[in-house]
């Protein structure tokens, strides 16, 4: 089109940008019936089970756009919901998103975050399938709900785990918070003084891990291929200690994770040290790093020798419920888990 | 519960506010397998279709809570999502509900809106699955998804409208947007002076269809009984004008619309004309009304002989694309329809 791209949002009107931002959506799966376009999508999932998650994201909240590109938002906003599905260990199909919009984005910047939004889905095969469009008074707001099928014995919860299971986590930890901390410090340098440019070097893994989570489906491949279905499973959003702590609540048990074991990427440790932080504390309570954590049978141990690129870590093993939820400790100290987490309501990923 | 009930948010955190909101939830469908408590919620709808819609409030844009009592909102928040399930023909099962929460927010005050939502659910049998709670920089947001269930063969679309059909709506029009009018008078009334109460009275109607709508499940109901499918239907949130396009142009088909067919409420009247509007102005652009616009072949018309309790109004045909989309006044006029609705990224209804 010829015509000048950055239309204003209320020339444009609801309808229209509806339109401009799902023009190009193509159907992929043959559960969707109907996507976007009526009253409600129509979808069809014969003999599987659905499963529904829905993440809502506030600016000043879950996101600051001093320092996250619009695609980057669009692409995470959809890779923590399908997390979600993939911690059912179901496959995500469809995916539903609202936004409201302050009348200070144009609609370039909206079809930015939609880029972003939609190279996820095409990542995972995930239909776009509906939504709602509103101005917003304040900041962008984003609300996603992800639906997915899995067969009905297929499904894993987070109850299930027994004493003796091992337990697992399918990639290194504490990675994304230190990425957050470290946006947090170049930004207010940059307050500071607007001259002096944000020194980044060297961070590219945290900051990916911060900016551009995955959703592990590849994990979630792979656990079909070697046959192995986890007695439990939850994905890290809030850390590890949170989540482990939920498993152990839902299935009734205790648990002992080996601090030794716990997977930390260099680059996490160097900007822990760099802070005066323990990395471990950062694996425990950090928090969006959307990795799967699992348990499973001590019996299904040996598939997991069969060769793959993935890295899943053995970081512990679930223990009768009277035995309570510790960290064992480089010192073999035992230190009870607490689920300080990543609290969302007192916003304190944003101190 | 002896101690304080009006808790700090903060304290409470997260998971804590998630269990105490969601304390008393029952679930009450069959397809519902895991509600609130995993990373998803599971359904199974067997051999059914599943129809999935969004809708997100927005404190500023969708409502004032100056004049919107807390319990209400949840219940209308509810039911504009439970409406466009109906306006699919099918029947809604499950939502999740996401909020966001400023700090000035208390939990009694939440507890409240979540009356209303727990109300509306248990009004139409729908179970409360899951969500998301976060703290918010500004004001309240709320974010519902709701998911429901249909035969194949019985889902209605937008599409389906054939020339000849009859336009049905299921009850009068123009109130919510009148009630809105009044409301927001009275506001600017005791925003001048604070010692004016504001003077309601005898507008209980317009103020209720403005407040508390009601998705018309029971209309749906009445159609499965007397065993008419409508060809197309649509839900009227943004005004009929609007509504009846979406039809046409989804239908590839025209329409004709009577103005002394379309039904209004001698309060929506009276109100209009004190405001010195013509109430099918009302009718037309108004919004909110959540009755069902459908179009029937003219087959079934005489089924609609069955004695009810419902009110149902023929407003209109469908005719051949061609002939365009047209009012027919009273003074025998035919005036192009426009699709002006209620426009949210405008916000149109807070002006």
């Amino acid at each position: 089109m010829a015509e000048n791209k950055n239309q204003d949002l209320k020339n444009l009107g609801e309808f229209g940008l509806i339109d401009l931002l799902t023009k190009n959506i193509e159907i992929k799966n043959s559960s969707t019936k109907m996507g976007v376009g009526d009253d409600a999508a129509v979808l069809d999932y014969k003999n599987k089970q659905v499963v529904v998650t829905t993440d809502l994201l506030l600016q000043g909240i879950h996101f600051d756009l001093v320092y996250t590109p619009l695609k980057h938002l669009g692409y995470k906003a959809v890779m923590v919901n399908l997390s979600d599905v993939f911690a059912m260990n179901a496959t995500p199909k469809q995916i539903t998103v609202s936004i409201g919009v302050s009348s200070k984005m144009n609609t370039v910047a909206l079809e930015t975050l939609y880029e972003g939004i939609k190279l996820a889905c095409d990542k995972h095969g995930v239909d776009l399938v509906g939504g709602d469009t509103s101005s917003s008074l304040t900041g962008l707001t984003i609300s996603i709900t992800a639906i997915g099928e899995g067969d009905e014995n297929d499904i894993v919860y987070r109850k299930g785990a027994k004493p003796n299971d091992l337990i697992c986590v399918s990639g290194d930890l504490g990675g994304a918070y230190m990425g957050l901390q470290l946006l947090e410090r170049e930004k207010r340098v940059h307050e500071g003084n607007a001259k002096v440019q944000p020194d980044l070097s060297g961070y590219d893994y945290i900051l990916e891990r911060q900016l551009k989570p995955e959703a592990r489906g590849d994990v979630i491949a792979f656990l079909k291929e070697i046959g192995v279905k986890p007695t439990s499973m939850i994905d890290i959003s809030d850390g590890l200690s949170s989540e482990i702590k939920h498993i152990c609540k839902n299935s009734g048990t205790g648990c002992r994770i080996y601090e030794n074991k716990i997977p930390i990427d260099h680059t996490t440790s160097l900007m822990a040290e760099e802070i005066n932080m323990n990395p471990t504390v950062a694996a425990l309570n950090g928090g969006e790093d959307y990795e799967l954590l699992f348990t499973i049978s001590m019996d299904d141990y040996e598939k997991f020798s069969k060769e793959t690129d993935l890295k899943i870590y053995t970081i512990g093993h679930i223990t009768e419920e009277s035995k309570g939820c510790y960290l064992v400790t480089n010192a073999d100290q035992e230190i009870e888990l607490q689920a300080q987490g990543w609290n969302a309501l007192t916003g304190n990923n944003e101190q």
